[in-house]
């Protein structure tokens, strides 16, 4: 049972490319990052909201399957599963091409809730984290 | 058993920074691959060598375990593992503070070769990769 | 007078910033170049025809204005003109908050046509360029 | 007349390419940075002590030139001129390849001496930063 969901589009620029002519297999660490940021703003549990509650989520995992190359101009749709917000924030990432819906891309990311004074982790997700998952699920 | 192990010395810059003021987790992607060209540069199978048998070796899967951040000017020891060539090529990265010795990251990769103008994966290595990884024991 | 102009709009990412909390001034770069690329795409002269005609555009010199920091979410609008396309291809640059209209940025890059054979500079664009430019001056 | 000097040795990665199998333009802002930090360091004046100092140097302006393309596995050799301090930061770059001395690129950067806490611009070097290169000129 996923406790969010998200889709963010993309489209491969010039920068991204290696001399193989597809995307350099690292860019899809900022693929990941751009699409686990829009989930995250879909929640209402932005950076802001991170550093009002004293806390941050250090990537403390991530594992990385790469099915098939994206080319430059290709249109990506990364989706973004929440399955997890404790005791660590668990995030599945699935990129297809937008038109063709062929999977191209699959990982997934642990992350670890750290309260910044202390050091410490953390293996309860802050209360605003939780209510807006809760306040989406009522959508 | 090991086929083959190699050290690369790398400095922390500025533009490797993130706003927590370490290593942004993604650039891990690009130290790892720095060494693996390191090693592939000791064995004697380099990108030359890939072009001219007509194969290359893309990405296939990556995993990595972020332990405690990198900072600005750290010196990094990253040592690479060549655990095996065949049917995939597969290489433990480690990651230490070159002074204390500590360890920081650890990472996983595995590669297929695949002949570039069939697009067919090869689950033999080529002959040249072979002896180059024997010529490195005999030593 | 210029030929051409275009717009694109972009999103200031996580992995964009730096320890400042800013864009590293080096990204910039890549602002720019997704903006020539749309600003290539709307007159119908993208890599795909470069290659087709033989040529490619390497830059040849960049200079860069750095007005006021972006931020983390901030969208910006980066304004592309095109000033000239023979002897060389030089574009200007505007990058502005896209709610308040503030300037942040400002380039310009002057690129060299270069027959891809021979090695050689044209002084003369690609009749597909021209004609480009062309229609949409007509529009 | 020159305030200081350094050289920077750096080795081409394969995540510095692009399709055309060249160092990407955009990241010779990453070479000429990290030979700045090298310049800094050998004055003893680094981000450290501009903390210390309760400042910072963002870079206000950039140009750049490219004159020859980088390949994979090259050794460059950054020069970097230190032309002024006051009222601004005016740093030269040339970067030539090491074992030919071709010139590959070349670029300036002026830098503005900016108080953390006010956001006023300074222009006069903090007392740290004058004798650091005054202890270099002495030797």
């Amino acid at each position: 049972m996923n406790l969010a969901e998200a889709e963010t589009e993309i489209t491969v620029q010039f920068y991204d490319l290696d001399p193989m002519n597809v995307v350099w297999h690292g860019n899809y660490v900022k693929f990941a990052e751009e699409a686990r940021c829009s989930l995250l703003d879909k929640i209402g549990y932005r950076y802001e909201e991170m550093r009002a509650d004293g806390v941050m989520y250090p990537v403390a995992k991530m594992d990385m399957k790469f099915i098939k190359p994206a080319v430059f101009g290709q249109k990506l749709t990364v989706k973004t599963i929440l399955e997890e917000i404790e005791p660590s924030l668990n995030i599945k990432y699935i990129i297809k091409d937008s038109a063709t819906g062929e999977t191209l891309f699959k990982a997934n990311t642990m992350q670890i809730c750290v309260d910044v004074l202390s050091g410490r982790s953390l293996y309860e997700a802050p209360e605003k984290f939780r209510k807006g998952i809760e306040c989406l699920k009522d959508v």
